[in-house]
């Protein structure tokens, strides 16, 4: 059992959570919890270590060829984010999908992000994503990887449900005019009411920082301009909060259409 | 000038950050930053005292009876929440809203919250529902005052801009029955999906904890449960994110409404 935060695994594993080159270099990254680990699991990605605290709970049930790292509490304290609540921390394996790796559905549902700054944004979109089921999310030109801890925190488990590809926007851009998928670009001007919009079809909701909005690249591919009207004062919503907002007007109009065909 | 962290102004600042108690023995709360300030004083709350960081920022246009504390950098990076970027850290009279002091539309829209639990949650839904237009979002038995720091600052300026009332679930149901008011609660069991129901006459969206759901009482008093699909694996949307789709489902309805009511 390990009982120094000295120890070198547990100084290995902490740059894991503190450093992207780290995790770039090593091609893992860290996975904290019961739930995200089953969740992880189930989207067959590869366990490598699971630090365990037994003092918090026993391990949950993990295949063969998982090392087992049993931890003493104060080593737990320092590697867990959450506290001592869960008693499980892994080192997992880095996927990286390509656009060309994904299975899209009939009619896919697809959320890009530009250059999203804030890890926990992109997490908070994963999240929405996988609730209205959406095919992908893909981020463009990413200024963070994938495997950021806030961000797999704030997906609270939609990082391995949710297909998610990081490439350059040319790329994505070629990729959807020849799958013939709709780019829909959320931005004010020129733009339509988002519920205006057919989103019945192959669609794809491309969506810009806070900050700054969209790139001119992205607004010259669109077929369609969209806007959420702002009825209020303040003329801002969070970009995990857009991203539902049109993603659920996608759902209700497919199941719209869907009853009318059956009608 | 300010320059001691021990100064009893300053003591008695942080605790009304840190202590709700303090916040309502004195009737005051903190407010920081320039646009908070602004959306304040437009929304015709009383500033009483605006500490100010001159080396950070010249104050910005206040009221003639706002008294300025002049503070140094080291006070400023004290007792400011976001670090020295803005140089006002103002307090500010508490007003306790009830529901009768609510000017309502004529088809009003209200989102309802039952016992929240936390605050920056709470201000998540303000800044979804200004977006929105709703006419004001009311807590049931809060276990948190509308005042916390994390709340106005999640809030980005909506504790301003839209009316919050806290009162009793009890109090609640009676004036929505009394005002014809349909009651809407989310919820999975027997619900019908959010997009079947009619949001466009007077309406309030009633919403539980992530954790516990809602009570008894709202289900008994609702005019019609309704839910959101979950059509991914997690099972599970962030309050603030629920709240804008239902919300933005009312928008989408109210304006197909008046479409039709042109034609």
């Amino acid at each position: 059992m390990i009982t120094s935060t000295q120890n070198p695994r547990i100084k290995h594993l902490l740059l894991l959570q503190q450093k992207s080159a780290q995790r770039r270099a090593d091609g893992l990254f860290v996975v904290e919890g019961r739930r995200e680990v089953e969740h992880c699991l189930e989207a067959g990605f590869n366990l490598r270590t699971a630090f365990i605290c037994e003092e918090i709970s026993p391990p949950p049930p993990l295949p063969a060829d998982v090392e087992l790292v049993p931890v003493g509490h104060n080593v737990y304290e320092r590697i867990a984010y959450r506290g001592g609540t869960e008693g499980i921390v892994a080192v997992v394996e880095a996927r990286h999908l390509g656009l060309r790796d994904l299975q899209l559905s009939a009619s896919p549902l697809i959320v890009v992000l530009e250059s999203v700054e804030k890890p926990g944004n992109l997490g908070a979109v994963l999240r929405s994503a996988d609730a209205a089921g959406a095919d992908a999310v893909v981020v463009c030109d990413p200024l963070t990887d994938l495997y950021n801890p806030n961000l797999i925190r704030s997906a609270v488990g939609a990082i391995f449900t949710v297909p998610c590809v990081a490439c350059s926007t040319e790329e994505c851009i070629a990729f959807f005019k020849e799958k013939g998928i709709r780019i829909l670009t959320a931005q004010l001007q020129d733009s339509l009411l988002y519920y205006d919009t057919s989103m019945t079809g192959p669609t794809a909701i491309v969506m810009g920082t806070e900050a700054t909005g969209l790139t001119e690249q992205w607004r010259l591919a669109a077929d369609a301009h969209i806007r959420i009207p702002m009825l209020g004062r303040l003329d801002s919503l969070n970009v995990s909060v857009s991203a539902a907002i049109l993603l659920f007007e996608a759902v209700r109009q497919r199941q719209e259409e869907s009853g009318k065909s059956r009608n």
